[in-house]
């Protein structure tokens, strides 16, 4: 948590109330909080244009500005061994945590985020979507 | 990267000749170094049955003891906004990264992975695997 967040934190916290404030800095600043992922795999219309591919990575690289992105990772398919499991089908993949639902509903509806989907969602023709949170 | 497994990298590198290890060691060395994502859905057979989802996450946390995952989150469907590319109907998900391929490889024929699938494997239906390098 970056200080001068914290700071608000602690004040709007104080503001709530003495107890309540300590035991929920307590939980924000537990290491290994839970963590929302969000997971996103594209298909492209066009799977073998690189150029395509290339306009969605860009595309997707603009997300990392949201502030409510903890981590962003963008992918493509691993060389791993391929097994009947193995789905790399997909030409790419975002990834990203969030500290809570809260956090991901204000990147769903971000200007960022609406001004990608406007600009890239014609290059896809698929789109899954998995959000999970640790356990 | 631990400080054991870089001397005994600085020391191959050094073997292969001194500027060949200097550009490789600032590319290990990188902060955001790009990742291997292996994502994995699973789906149980008995998606009610709260006893075989504490069976099969209980399975999940055996597997953090594998030395080649850099970071490992168990996951189950998170409560964010129901759209139609949102798939929701997994069980539980395992995320981890590891350095690179060979490193995910060591996982998949390790001991505690193999146990894993022999133990819990009758519980599920479906598994998807997602793997996917940082661009």
């Amino acid at each position: 948590m970056k200080k001068q967040t914290r700071r608000t934190f602690v004040a709007s916290a104080v503001a709530l109330g003495a107890s309540a404030s300590a035991s929920a800095i307590t939980t924000m600043e537990t290491k290994d909080k839970k963590q929302l992922t969000h997971h996103v795999f594209f298909w492209l219309k066009n799977r073998d244009s690189k150029e395509d591919l290339t306009k969605l990575l860009e595309g997707l690289r603009t997300l990392e500005k949201i502030e409510t992105i903890r981590k962003l990772h963008i992918g493509v398919p691993a060389s791993t061994e391929k097994r009947d499991v193995v789905d790399n089908s997909y030409s790419a993949s975002e990834l990203m945590f969030f500290d809570d639902t809260a956090g991901q509903k204000i990147y769903q509806d971000h200007p960022i985020h609406q001004k990608f989907i406007e600009n890239c969602s014609h290059l896809w023709e698929k789109v899954i979507v998995y959000d999970a949170i640790d356990v």
